[in-house]
């Protein structure tokens, strides 16, 4: 056996190679690195690593020491195949030096920056994140809402997106999302023209802007204050399963996650559903039925598997704190005849607005008896919303309520 | 006392007198009916109406064959009163002579006709309906959906509510609704277009059109063959009272309630409201956030209150039995490589669509061992959306797999 290129007892180098031999989302890995920490993992990998014989008594040797890997023995032999295929020429310096010139650094678990929330994630928890920008990811995302959609996004989720993150930066809470056209890219320039903060999780690796053509938007977010992460090496390319797994990210990372537009099949979907498993709050914004851009959230509403949410104040509410964040009441647009009962309501319904009505007429018009009838007047009289007219009573017109559809 | 004007024992003339003296939804008549029959509680009613001291007698007398009624005794004889106030004059048979000569037909409960729905109501059960047009309400009804909203509907709305009505016509599903501007019309011209039975229920009498704007869409429901019908009599005028306790009849005939456009505050929830009480299943359909007149339908669906329905497959689910009537599966337009275990359709992902590539380095690309891929492209060849290319392998790229915003 070769000897490493790189010292295998430095946690973060060690860490950032882990990043490196396993596919995101790895819980064999994850476990592995859990039991043994990560240099003592990759120093068992070397060993492990050889012929089926080799593997096999370095898995006997590790069941004795960590017994819970001893149950998964045929998934972690076949891991080692895998992770060996990469141990070749592993070099993570070079990797954190591409990190280091593009002003990043690495984050891992248990530090200062590190957000707690990915934690939840157990055996799937990543080594470590590759971050430019901010690094301070603990502190960003303390109170953060995921804004997630769409690529093929309409005008109207665009609309939304920009607005629900402006008014989540004007609330200090973090926009997070993965960087894509549509939704996404709405999502982070929302909260970037409000002055917030906002994080960019990317399948692929941070020295490369994928899509292309939201590099300028990536610069943007780093210039500004905000992060763009990938628990992949630089380097990596995004594939279908790395933006799988990224979205398990997106789902950890922040408080809450939004789905503004998505396809009846959708990623965006598949973050709600990650959220919901880490319990995390998840909401969906409607649309109209005949976009197919909002098919996706309905059919989240209609499982139970998002609350809708219409606007900001919702969206601070479902990821806010009990007794805290609540959206305001939107009760209080009541007219002077709101909070009458409903038989003082059908007088005063029934006043006629110009000439006077008679009591005992009234109260043959609305089926109340005349002493109910004249005991309402006295009510409405005193509101200042009914006035005597010669024998009978008439509205006071000048502070009539307002109907909003009542009768629809 | 004078002599009454009509038979008071005859139970139709009786039971359309009583739907004159007291207004919709009194509780306190329709229990009196309950226990006595309509004509015994006429001929109560008219021994009870006088001072105080009769009033009391007479409820004490009643209290002691029917000790139901004996514990509303104050809220009995502030009824008396009211009723009383409505006594004189009164004749019913002017009424059903007017609605005759509109072809119209009185339905009583427990005949043929009568909607068993609206004896879920109980106390508040109509004690009559005046119908026009086709009396079978009964038949009409057993497959019926309310779809109900805003006067104020936009476009949206107005298309939506007649794209539903129409499909549920085809379905042999009669649409009820209110007869009202906006989605009301929407719906009962969506449902007549589409040659399917409607069922318009007035706040008023359904002598008189309301609003006007609607007497054509009113004669033309008539004309092919659906009902008109109120439990006001002819000559009746619709106030908010009575549109309030109207909504309770349009949730209590129907199998289910859908809310197409609804404001924030509108009579619309207050039939939702309504046939949640009455058990009955209640959609609503988004719209834009930014549609004020989707608030209400986004507040039920928030509240829990409503499930969300976007179109008619969805609606005829709502209140369809349980193993017919389910929404068809939508997961059917699957691609090729839909169906296969995330590590088969990571090593598709990475295959190259022009050149080959090989096995070993596929399995450091994609994070498996050369082993698992060569499973793999054995899995993809067999499906024909791989193949061999020289010494390596690449997509077979006339049938490869439609993605649909998957990696978003």
């Amino acid at each position: 056996m070769r000897a490493p290129l790189f010292d295998l007892d430095d946690d973060e180098l060690a860490r950032a190679a882990w990043s490196r031999l396993a596919e995101p989302g790895d819980v064999n890995a994850g476990a592995l690195i859990a039991a043994l920490g990560p240099s003592r993992a990759l120093h068992w990998l070397r060993a492990a690593h050889g012929d089926a014989q080799t593997v096999r008594q370095a898995i006997d040797a590790l069941g004795e020491r960590v017994p819970l890997l001893r149950a998964g023995q045929r998934a972690l032999s076949a891991a080692v195949a895998r992770w060996g295929l990469r141990l070749t020429d592993l070099d993570p310096r070079r990797e954190i030096q591409v990190l280091r010139s593009l002003g990043g650094a690495l984050v891992t678990p248990g530090t200062a920056c590190w957000p707690a929330g990915l934690d939840d994630l157990g055996a799937a928890t990543p080594p470590c994140l590759w971050v430019r920008g901010d690094p301070g990811l603990s502190d960003a995302v303390s109170r953060s809402v995921a804004l997630v959609g769409a690529r093929a996004s309409t005008a109207y989720g665009n609309h939304v997106a920009g607005e629900l993150a402006a008014g989540l930066a004007a609330r200090q809470v973090s926009v997070v999302s993965g960087g894509a056209y549509g939704i996404d890219a709405a999502a982070h320039r929302g909260a970037l023209l409000a002055g917030g903060t906002t994080v960019v999780l990317l399948a692929g690796g941070v020295d490369r802007a994928y899509p292309a053509g939201n590099a300028e938007l990536l610069r943007t977010v780093v210039e500004h204050g905000g992060s763009v992460l990938s628990e992949v090496p630089p380097g990596g390319a995004p594939s279908r399963w790395r933006f799988l797994q990224r979205n398990r990210l997106i789902a950890g990372i922040s408080r809450g996650t939004v789905v503004v537009e998505a396809a009846w099949r959708s990623g965006a979907l598949s973050t709600a559903n990650r959220a919901g498993e880490l319990m995390r709050p998840v909401g969906a914004v409607p649309g109209p039925v005949t976009s197919m851009a909002s098919a996706g959230c309905h059919r989240l509403l209609r499982d139970g598997a998002a609350v809708c949410v219409t606007d900001v104040d919702e969206v601070v509410e479902l990821i806010g704190e009990i007794g805290r964040d609540l959206v305001p009441s939107r009760g209080s647009e009541d007219g002077p005849a709101d909070g009458l009962g409903p038989e003082v309501r059908r007088v005063h319904d029934a006043l006629p607005v110009r000439t006077g009505a008679a009591p005992h007429l009234l109260a043959r018009e609305v089926g109340l008896s005349e002493a109910e009838v004249r005991g309402a007047l006295g009510t409405l009289e005193l509101l200042g919303i009914a006035a005597r007219h010669g024998s009978g009573w008439r509205k006071a017109s000048d502070r009539a309520p307002r109907h909003e559809d009542s009768d629809g």
